[in-house]
């Protein structure tokens, strides 16, 4: 599902365009705008920190404020985070910017930040970038998922065609998040796009749906952060007709969302900062699905776990301590572990898989742990990556 | 408070030895003994992991069933977690062994483990040490306080002197712990030993309070391990009287074992694995004190918060994000966040200390970070270390 950056895979009726104004210290591409044409519903989802990052705000009401979207205007290099009065002026006022050129209402315009938090926005630089921007429109996204990137190594996007009603459909999606991911929100930038024609009610229900399973399955270093924003836009450009609610043509649309977000989740935690491989967690038999979550999160987020990943140590007492302290009352008399296939505690005691096998499973591509609780019949799974020495260089030098 | 390890430090009528068993992969002193005689009265905390270890769940039943304890063994090398039946019958066991060699009941014998979880304890080795400890009693503690070691670099122990009624008491504690650290219960092993006459009750009111504002506001990886106990032994030896509740001796008491906590607590914390630095974080006006704690832990738990530290970089926008992520309704409009005396962040906007001055606080020996929520009156503090590229070395490698 990982695609190649042409355009045919981008839906109907959206361009694209990205260039360097100057707003991250190092020479990169750090604004970019996607434009819809016809214009979009939309449906969106906001990080649940209590600190929201101006253009958060901005955008949620952006939202609720106008039935249709024109664009979506994204900066790097800048969180436009905890800055105050300055910093929803100046959220709104980017908004304005791309409104005057496009001439639509500044509320059809959503707007999202993503870098350092507590400093203020370059206005002069956008002012600039924002004309440039408008006149370099075309259908190829690549640049726009470039110059949202901040720690992230490569750009992530995905797509699906599907055929409704005779007509093609397409979703396509980019992503941008590579540290402070952890649910929920999914902590990072995702930009959906579509030229089906949804309303804004079904939209939401999609994206919420979409979410649960994927961004907010995923987390690579536990800290939610105060910019993530999901935002879908559906154009209808694909003149399939509008989905109706419980129609197999909705499921069919929301089947596909699922997968483009899925793979947009798993192309973030393998893109983890300095992630050197991935894992999950699948938690069965738990009592109730909150459980099954519970264990899951707490396994995940487990900073020991994720460094015996990273040293492919299959040091299993780490995840049956990580259960144990995750709230849910687990009993090691009934949990079962296994690496793949190979127990590595059972009941109450370690299993007498020879270590070698688990080691070897610790060296696959992807990690698969599981971890039955025996209590129930919910599961859940969740997807991290290691935490290596790199990790720590990042983010303890890291003020991009 | 830092003591330099000489026998008068520690409290009369208790002896102490250590050896190498062979437990340890390395050739280390890895098996302790504290016996106490006359026998004391026992105060413990254990872990609050649901998967606890067998020594836990021994000594928090010997505890119970004997009003008078002889002695406490300990290990390292091994945590004998998630071992099943084998697991109680070995930590019976080593009990056992203890109590034949000192003719005294197992039930006065205490036990503990620490070292990899998922790993039978080595009985022969353990039986063989046995006779050699109880033979080899002295009251030198250093033996003992290098022997509970794991991925410690140092022995870390403290201690007091108070005058009760014209009688020298003592306090005196040891402790080990670098990785796995984090309320609650505060993820290591604390032995705390004194002369005074203390009543089982009082010294449970004692230990209790101690902890909660010692080992319980500290973090290195916010693990909690399932083996952390902290056992404090009372054997009257001082000739001090029987302490009573609400006198001002039992103050003095209970003063002096807070303080030995917290020096023990800090030494842990300086002693993080790969630790390069400590921090204070002191959350201020809150509406409770819950949500005070949940402040301060989300900071000091933060990986982000943690890596800057490291870097020694003033990146404040991570502070502000984890408390917005606290569960916390905290309001940026009323914030405010110091490093030192600096103000970096002032209801809603940038402060204006220049960078500069911020980076110099970072660079001070103990970091001290101050958040004022402006919420309330309640306050709360947690310690930290700093998460180094060390930390994933000893923890990607880490099988001692």
């Amino acid at each position: 599902m990982m695609s190649p950056m042409t355009p045919p895979m981008t839906p109907k009726g959206f361009y694209f365009s990205a260039l360097c104004a100057g707003i991250k210290k190092k020479k990169r591409k750090d604004i970019g705008l996607i434009v819809s044409n016809p214009p979009s519903a939309a449906a969106a989802l906001f990080t649940t920190n209590r600190i929201k990052a101006a253009p958060v705000i901005i955008s949620q009401k952006h939202v609720k404020a106008a039935k249709k979207h024109a664009a979506i205007v994204c900066n790097s290099g800048c969180a436009n985070a905890a800055t105050g009065e300055r910093g929803f002026s100046d959220a709104i006022k980017t908004a304005q910017l791309v409104a005057t050129e496009l001439e639509c209402d500044p509320h059809e315009v959503l707007v999202a930040s993503t870098g350092v938090i507590g400093e203020f926005l370059p206005m002069e630089k956008i002012k600039a970038a924002v004309p440039k921007l408008t006149a370099s429109l075309r259908a190829d996204p690549d640049g726009y998922a470039r110059a949202i990137m901040t720690t992230d190594t490569r750009p992530k996007t995905a797509y699906r065609h599907i055929i409704i009603k005779g007509k093609k459909v397409t979703v396509w999606g980019c992503a941008k998040g590579a540290g402070m991911i952890h649910p929920d929100m999914a902590t990072m930038l995702a930009f959906l796009l579509t030229d089906a024609a949804v309303s804004k009610n079904l939209l939401k229900t999609a994206l919420k749906d979409a979410s649960a399973k994927t961004f907010n399955t995923i987390t690579i270093d536990g800290d939610t952060s105060t910019n993530d924003a999901v935002l879908l836009l559906a154009n209808g450009a694909a003149g399939n007709g509008q989905l109706k609610k419980s129609s197999k043509e909705f499921a069919a649309f929301c089947k596909a969302l699922t997968e483009i977000c899925a793979s947009l989740a798993e192309q973030i935690v393998a893109d983890g900062e300095g992630a050197t491989t991935i894992a999950e967690i699948k938690v069965e038999k738990a009592k109730n699905e909150k459980e099954a979550v519970a264990v899951a999160r707490a396994i995940s987020g487990s900073l020991l776990v994720k460094t015996a990943l990273n040293g492919r140590d299959p040091n299993w007492g780490r995840i049956i301590c990580a259960a144990g302290y995750s709230g849910v009352p687990v009993d090691e008399n009934k949990m079962e572990l296994y690496f793949g296939k190979h127990p590595a505690f059972i009941k109450g005691a370690p299993a007498k898989t020879p270590e070698k096998k688990l080691a070897a499973e610790m060296k696959k591509e992807k990690v698969e742990i599981t971890l039955v609780l025996n209590r129930g019949r919910a599961s859940a799974s969740c997807l991290f990556c290691d935490i290596s020495k790199d990790y720590v260089s990042i983010n303890a030098d890291y003020r991009s």
